[in-house]
């Protein structure tokens, strides 16, 4: 047989049992926090019509979708005829899921309650350069609330996000912990307005401000002059954003006086002060800080805008904000959404670097039944499932191999405890138990093993499982 | 703006939060089976090379690949020169889980323990015609053990998947339960070989025989014959499958003696023999039943087949089958394996049809805070902070509508409890609480509504969590 490339797609991963079971831990407390604020989870497929997919991100984006060719006889007729990029595709694979999420509006508006508070978490694909942390398949966890523009929303929203580091280990705003940015779109135009950026050059020097953690102070003002701002427009504007003060009321504060001239100014900073009033007392108040630099690449957003910033650490944890105008795109009318999307993947690499996984974790078992002889292999399946219906999570072994293998084997696998069952241990009604951390081996009464092992070991053998009392042998 | 279909794109389904609650429910069961069993998870990419995928499936398989179309430079190149449908794509959506568990078995040889228990959970895709039933995106459950040839092996797999359909609720064998046909490819074989079926022809008749379901003794006769079966082999392999008898030792002695004159079928008698020993004692034993004529349409098994059978239904629960020539496809080496594939969709079906379903699915709120003014905005947020640390899932109401409509909202959303904070509770430091599934509305002190609202919920809010005790006020 020829020798096959095995390795994953460039841009996509294997991931091997213990990669899974970290990621679900994560996945699991996602999910867990984000239905007790309500949400609930969506589901929609890989594959989306291409002409839902094409001119939602721009063309730089359209040239990113994965495109699913037409097949059969419809393909020989493209393939005849002048086939480019486009129509010999029927399909492409999902970008992101907010346009998934815009379609099932439009789709099922009668049958979602009037404000929808989703999550939805899966693969997206991009057919981008792959690179260190760049894929090309790769999840998303978004969560968004459609249909109200109450500041109560980005609370929520917020919250939500805030809490999830939390509950991950992500505690404080130290090097620990993480800080929440906050900011308004509105903020930054009000700025351009009051030191005199046109307003054909807005989202230029949006573009240059959103920079500033990669180039600096020096850099934006580079970034600003090449786009066309003025040096006295530019010399004005980074001026303001140095004096911006720390504090959140102050700043607040701060923002009210030097925006007074803007109308948008002025709106938005009534609209952030809404949204710090709704944050106060819940998980992310005390992450807050307002970043008037804050910008956002996206320019779908049209007001509050957040960023999830690890202290000194570059890549964020997710980020989001309110985009009034893009989730009606399919519905023909203006639907109000705020959003967040957590940076998964950020997350799970700080999480490996900084040892911040439990030690057991849902999926690893932790009792390797070994095999003694063919005589013996009764008694050992029946001890297996004695021990499963107790709750323990129970691997056995198939194979009749001498102990030596089958104690690696367990050993190879992170399991704690080989259970042994030879003639011996059955003459006196007891089970070998031998702790593959430690070497150590006892033998313990087989009506006491359950009791045994529960004391050493949860059973369901799930993190995010209670305890139920262990069944008496 | 111009009307898009936003229907999911033909044979793929959205999933709106209720299916995808009872999704998630019953595929929580399968992976905390599936783990007591000493299973693990892999996660393999949707996007595979074209080349891994191509030639794995028979030529009928290979048209009903998705082929992903290169970008760019090298599609121009293409295009412009003899495209064809394999040409125009470098990757293909996967089609089933097996050939990635293949691809990684190579790729990974010296990472995977000896004996690899992996279990996967995710769409797979197929350009089928869409069908009641048949979709071009689903998802797969599979389960497999790769490197044993012992009969536990196919014991484990099989008591998983039978544990799994117990836990969903399908008892006993009946007509609200499950049975478990179990067969041995070489049984079969052995059998063509007694009654003189020409071994060119084997498998046109395992064919035949495998719709013995679909069409009746008289169709599998009428198939047979068509096939070039001769009429007396026909005749002769019919009498000999309906004289099978029904109790499973019973089967086993009867086989043993009708196969006795082919070697290929004694072995296959002995070797089935040892599976029926090693399930003894376990979930599936209960369900278990010989079924000579039980032929599992894929030609790669190899030895035991098994399917699971809900009597007096169409449609299986799931099936598998020991197969040692498929996982070492890319490995350049023979690799036993066995495995089994839960029928997802049907079960689903079923659950749905039976109402197999808790009442409270996690992922529901149960809870919602409601708006009475901007005034007591703050102290419906702080009560939603505090409800959720306490364990319970609460939506928040985000905008100040009357309570009609917002009680309408909670309805909607299936939410149970509705709590109140106007003005006037809060002067009695108390909340109202309205039952929303009983119109009933009470009010409870503030400093006991923690209590009262988990004497009648589960705080967690989720099914698969236990109860912690709940954080008094």
């Amino acid at each position: 047989m020829a020798r096959f490339n095995t390795k994953p797609l460039s841009g996509t991963r294997d991931f091997l049992p213990l990669e899974v079971m970290r990621r679900s831990y994560v996945l699991r407390v996602v999910e867990r926090v984000y239905q007790s604020y309500g949400f609930e989870p969506l589901e929609t497929p890989i594959m989306e019509r291409l002409e839902t997919l094409l001119g939602k991100y721009g063309e730089e984006g359209d040239k990113l979708i994965f495109r699913v060719a037409k097949r059969g006889e419809k393909l020989a007729r493209v393939l005849a005829n002048a086939p480019d990029e486009n129509n010999i595709a029927d399909a492409g694979l999902r970008y992101d899921l907010t346009v998934p999420l815009a379609r099932v509006v439009a789709e099922y508006r009668h049958r979602l309650p009037r404000v929808f508070k989703r999550y939805q978490i899966g693969p997206v694909f991009r057919a981008d350069r792959p690179g260190k942390g760049r894929y090309r398949e790769f999840y998303q966890c978004d969560l968004d609330i459609v249909g109200s523009s109450s500041p109560l929303v980005e609370a929520e929203v917020i919250h939500a996000g805030a809490q999830v580091l939390q509950e991950l280990g992500f505690q404080g705003t130290g090097a620990e912990g993480f800080r929440v940015r906050l900011n308004h779109r509105g903020v930054l135009r009000g700025l351009m307005e009051v030191v005199g950026v046109a307003p054909a050059l807005e989202e230029a020097a949006l573009v240059a401000i959103d920079k500033l953690d990669k180039v600096g102070l020096g850099g934006v003002r580079r970034e600003l002059e090449e786009r066309g701002i003025s040096a006295q427009a530019t010399q004005a504007l980074l001026a303001l954003l140095e004096a911006a003060p720390q504090d959140v009321a102050a700043c607040l504060a701060w923002l009210a006086e030097v925006l007074q001239p803007s109308k948008t100014g002025s709106q938005a900073v009534s609209e952030l002060e809404q949204v710090v009033q709704a944050l106060a007392g819940g998980p992310a108040a005390p992450h807050l800080r307002l970043d008037p630099y804050l910008a956002r690449g996206l320019s779908y957003y049209t007001g509050a805008i957040f960023e999830i910033e690890f202290p000194g650490l570059s890549g964020s944890g997710g980020g989001g904000g309110r985009y009034d105008d893009l989730i009606g795109m399919f519905s023909n009318r203006s639907i109000p959404a705020c959003g967040f999307s957590l940076g998964l993947e950020r997350i799970l690499l700080l999480m490996e670097e900084r040892g911040m996984f439990p030690d057991h974790l849902a999926g690893r078992p932790q009792i390797l039944v070994t095999q003694f002889d063919a005589a013996t292999r009764p008694a050992s399946l029946a001890l297996a499932h004695r021990l499963r219906q107790a709750g323990f999570t129970v691997d056995l072994y198939p194979d009749l191999d001498r102990y030596g293998r089958q104690f690696r084997y367990a050993e190879a696998r992170g399991i704690r405890y080989a259970v042994l069952l030879g003639p011996d241990e059955r003459a006196r009604q007891a089970v070998g138990v031998k702790d593959l951390s430690t070497g150590e081996q006892v033998e313990v009464p087989q009506e006491a093993l359950v009791g045994w092992l529960a004391q050493r070991l949860d059973t369901c053998g799930q993190d995010d499982h209670g305890s139920p009392e262990p069944a008496s042998g």
